[in-house]
């Protein structure tokens, strides 16, 4: 195991930082910080801003200049070895004469992992893996996810009072949680390379599902608004029921409509450009969640399920949930307000769900609770 | 207002320390602390154990002798001016020669508050008010809240998952919560002079309702136990409906029966002697739960509500709640199980009831919120 200095910790620490700047903007590329130096000093920084631009390690060599002769690399991710949209990065590191790359992980796709770190050890330079990996990890769990699955991660977003409602009987919620859960929402939408609903939640909220600029909170200071990426709105319709005139074909952001039976012919032929379609099998008659993550997989690292208590439950079920983001208002609504999340009737306490609160935080006057899933 | 001094504060917050000691033990008196320092220097200390010994004052006299001669006592609560089943402290102060008494709160009886100073004044004794006040506030809740109104301060536990369901919908429960907030709820349990309960929760269930010492946690290195007191097992059996078979009858501690009709002779024939029974007013065939806590203010300071979301609910909309203690279980039961608390089905989020949470904290793998109720 390697012992690691406090300097190469303290770059490294850097690069992370560095790193998180493109959270909101990379996708679906992951999100990389690259920090060289030379003598112990730091002569160039740099991280990925948008897919299809240059990479971190690009951006600290253009930094560094002449001074990463010679020099060491700090990457949290390794150096990419192919040609893509840009050059190799390992490439472009032996160009410049680093002679040192410390990288906090390995590409998680298990068909091209150690392939950048080889391109360097077989050049001479000195590669040094496993510095704050797990800090590494924290920053991509979407892209590891579907790097090494082909599965996208799947976050259901929930929001309840005490008691566990979502809304009065009558269907009322207008607010459950305070507007910093909210606006904390917006952000975790930014964040997500898909959000998913079901038609009910259309049919009868008629919500917009994009991501409000001016709702964004201490974001806006970061990021213009041409910076930030909508997620893909992706509707579950499986009885094609969207008449095409909801609020959410008025927005001209990327939307979804995913059904197992195929549209009428006029509502197709009306449909605006940031629309697409696509047929999915079915599961006693509403979409196969498997198949829907496998097809979302083909392009987006991260779904986040903003759905009613039947579909958040589904996922559930189904073993598709990652992570649970619970937002808990402090308020009761009683038993006849409506339930946060339909599951089985299970028959003993050692069938539930086995969960695991990894973050609880207050968020304004609410609680945001992050809960991994076990397996159900 | 008062400056106190550094010594002031450190010697009444150490009065306030002493009286924590008598938390489990004092009921139905309060719990009070007493230190008396000559030129600044502690010369004797004392808090009340039990009701019928003792009084703080005295017991800090007893150990400070001749030495409280000129000295100044700190007390947590005003001294009693009266007779009761020991002599009045203001005396037993005055003939000890105190020449200076600091109160950090009055006598919560507005037919008695402000005697016990006036008599210490009277006699040529300095006294000062107010210090520390809302910490010494704090040890007493139930006793202040009966002392002003007649009426104990009212605390509904509830437990439930994330989903606020008590159990699944067979009717099983454990255990939602873990050992620790088990544990804790024992703790509550021994902090209160009466525990209410419903006669379905008896007839399903069948508990013991009682404190078991060996469940007590930590307290068991502080308290004997025969120094606990078991609370009043109060059981709400609207029509008469128990058997006398029961467990609770088994378990020689205190228990009151609160019908809304008599009980058959036979049935009231062969309780046994720890058994009391009172017929009280209803309100649409059940308990009225302001006659219930006029009843149980005449001999008690608080009141654990331990019940299904019927009662529990019953509680909280008729405006009889002070707080809620909520165990919340990292768990997910589902739609299905079964509710926390039955309300009126509210027409606007303006009706529910409006709640602070005064605080949350991890008590073993659950977390404990207490919750204070406002109007609803």
């Amino acid at each position: 195991m390697t012992v690691w200095s406090r300097h190469d910790i303290l770059m490294m620490n850097r690069a992370v930082q560095l790193a998180r700047k493109g959270l909101y903007t990379t996708r679906p590329n992951p999100s990389v910080g690259c920090v060289i130096t030379q003598n112990d000093i730091i002569v160039g920084e740099g991280f990925h801003q948008k897919a299809g631009e240059p990479h971190a390690e690009v951006h600290a060599l253009n930094a560094a200049k002449e001074a990463s002769l010679g020099g060491t690399a700090y990457v949290t991710l390794e150096p990419c070895s192919h040609f893509g949209r840009t050059p190799p990065c390992a490439k472009a590191l032996i160009e410049a004469g680093v002679k040192r790359v410390v990288v906090a992980m390995k590409d998680p796709n298990p068909q091209v992992v150690g392939r950048g770190l080889a391109m360097l050890t077989a050049a001479g330079v000195q590669v040094d893996i496993g510095l704050l990996e797990s800090q590494a990890e924290a920053l991509n769990p979407g892209f590891i996810k579907r790097m090494k699955t082909n599965i996208p991660l799947v976050t259901v977003k929930l929001a309840a009072s005490l008691d566990g409602k979502t809304a009065l009987a009558n269907g009322k919620s207008q607010w459950i949680t305070g507007s910093e859960a909210r606006q904390d929402v917006q952000r975790l939408r930014a964040k997500h390379g898909a959000l998913v609903t079901g038609v009910e939640t259309v049919l009868i909220d008629n919500p917009s599902l994009n991501v409000r600029y001016d709702e964004l909170g201490g974001l806006t200071d970061v990021y213009d608004e041409k910076d930030l990426q909508q997620p893909l709105r992706v509707i579950l319709d499986s009885k094609a029921r969207l008449t095409g005139k909801e609020r959410i074909f008025d927005i001209e952001s990327p939307l979804l409509l995913v059904s197992c039976t195929a549209y009428p012919d006029e509502f197709t032929a009306k449909l605006p450009k940031h629309v697409e379609k696509v047929v999915l099998p079915d599961i006693k008659g509403r979409v196969d969640l498997h198949a829907l993550l496998a097809h979302l997989g083909q392009c987006v690292n991260s779904v986040m399920v903003e759905a009613g208590a039947t579909l958040a439950g589904a996922f559930v079920e189904a073993g598709c949930v990652d992570e649970i983001v619970l937002y808990q208002a402090p308020k009761l609504l009683g038993a006849k307000g409506r339930n946060l999340l339909a599951l089985n009737d299970y028959e003993s306490m050692a069938e539930i769900p086995s969960l695991k609160v990894i973050d609880e935080r207050k968020i304004g006057v609410d609680t945001r609770l992050v809960i991994q899933l076990g397996h159900i």
